[in-house]
């Protein structure tokens, strides 16, 4: 982090406004559902600001355990991605594997058992990396990153309507992967870039 | 890419099903709308897969003309961040300014828009870089990712209900910004490692 203005002022006209003191928290003065579908629930939020603000939100529940996003490595500098067709952008997309956290499941089965159903494989090896939000500002979701190594084969049975494609890819060949038009989705990129740089590849 | 299977199976017990074919997309068969609230469009989809398997997806809508989300770059090593209030995960976030694009608006447009609001600058020079999704499996929405450089001061009203907190954060040091807790959207950290690399920093 950069000093509190000095460095900045040498050389840019205007004082930034660094935000180093602790916000005070909005607080939250009702929560209402509006609209409850199969996998969505869609909730009103009034929140009261600390300047007296009052504003209403929409937010996207997800009343689960989150999700697991798996970084399969092959070997050292080898990643297994998945292809996987995605209703949202209505398009093959490549992707790490990842999937829902059942109830009663920790984080590390669900990825073993997302890492066998999707990729065909277990993981002797299972280590925590981070936990990262999709959009934050209006949905409740978080993603938890597991790194699994030291893989052996086994399939388990999910629920994909087809097989999913598993493609190896090195890590040093990120660029490439990101020049791809089907591989875009944020976090799996952001996870490989953070697993490539903890490798020091 | 790594090669199909050479380099795999002298080191590893079993092929990979390489998805290198390209797939055939499932046919959509019916959609419809469950669930229509004032920021959020659920829709049912009918698809049809290849193999003649038939599923109902859910899927949310933003009927609008995407987001973009600016990493401004005060100087050649040093990016602005904002922190504000996510309602979604109920806690103030650390992250790269976004919005959403509007009507008749270009990206570059909506990005200085967006940039003078949050932050207070606007830019001379703005680049597009890639664009990502943040779960195309269940969500339509894209983030156009804009380069925003040679800044000068220009503050326009936003529709904020607080003043947004600036955080100027040196490239080379984002693995201290990983490190804390409210630093987690994916888009944004996504953003910041392609930027680094592009800069080689």
């Amino acid at each position: 982090m950069l000093g509190r203005g000095i460095f900045l002022k040498n050389h840019f006209p205007i004082e930034l406004s660094v935000a180093n003191k602790e916000p005070i928290k909005p607080q939250i003065v009702a929560t209402k559902t509006v609209a409850r579908t199969r996998l969505f629930r869609i909730e009103t939020v009034d929140l009261c600001f600390a300047n007296g603000v009052e504003t209403r939100y929409e937010r996207l529940r997800s009343g689960r355990h989150g999700a697991v996003l798996i970084v399969p490595l092959l070997d050292r500098e080898t990643v297994l991605l998945i292809r996987e067709y995605a209703v949202g952008t209505e398009r093959y997309e490549l992707a790490l594997p990842k999937g829902r956290v059942e109830t009663g499941e920790t984080l590390f089965a669900a990825a073993n058992r997302e890492l066998m159903e999707e990729v065909g494989y277990g993981a002797s090896r299972l280590t925590y990396l981070t936990s990262l939000t999709v959009a934050p500002g209006y949905i409740e979701h978080t993603t938890h990153i597991i790194v699994a190594e030291k893989l052996y084969e086994e399939r388990r049975p999910g629920d994909e309507p087809e097989e999913i494609g598993v493609m190896p890819w090195r890590l040093a060949e990120l660029p490439a992967l990101l020049a791809r038009e089907d591989c875009t989705e944020a976090r799996s990129i952001a996870a490989l870039f953070m697993v490539k740089e903890k490798l020091s590849l």
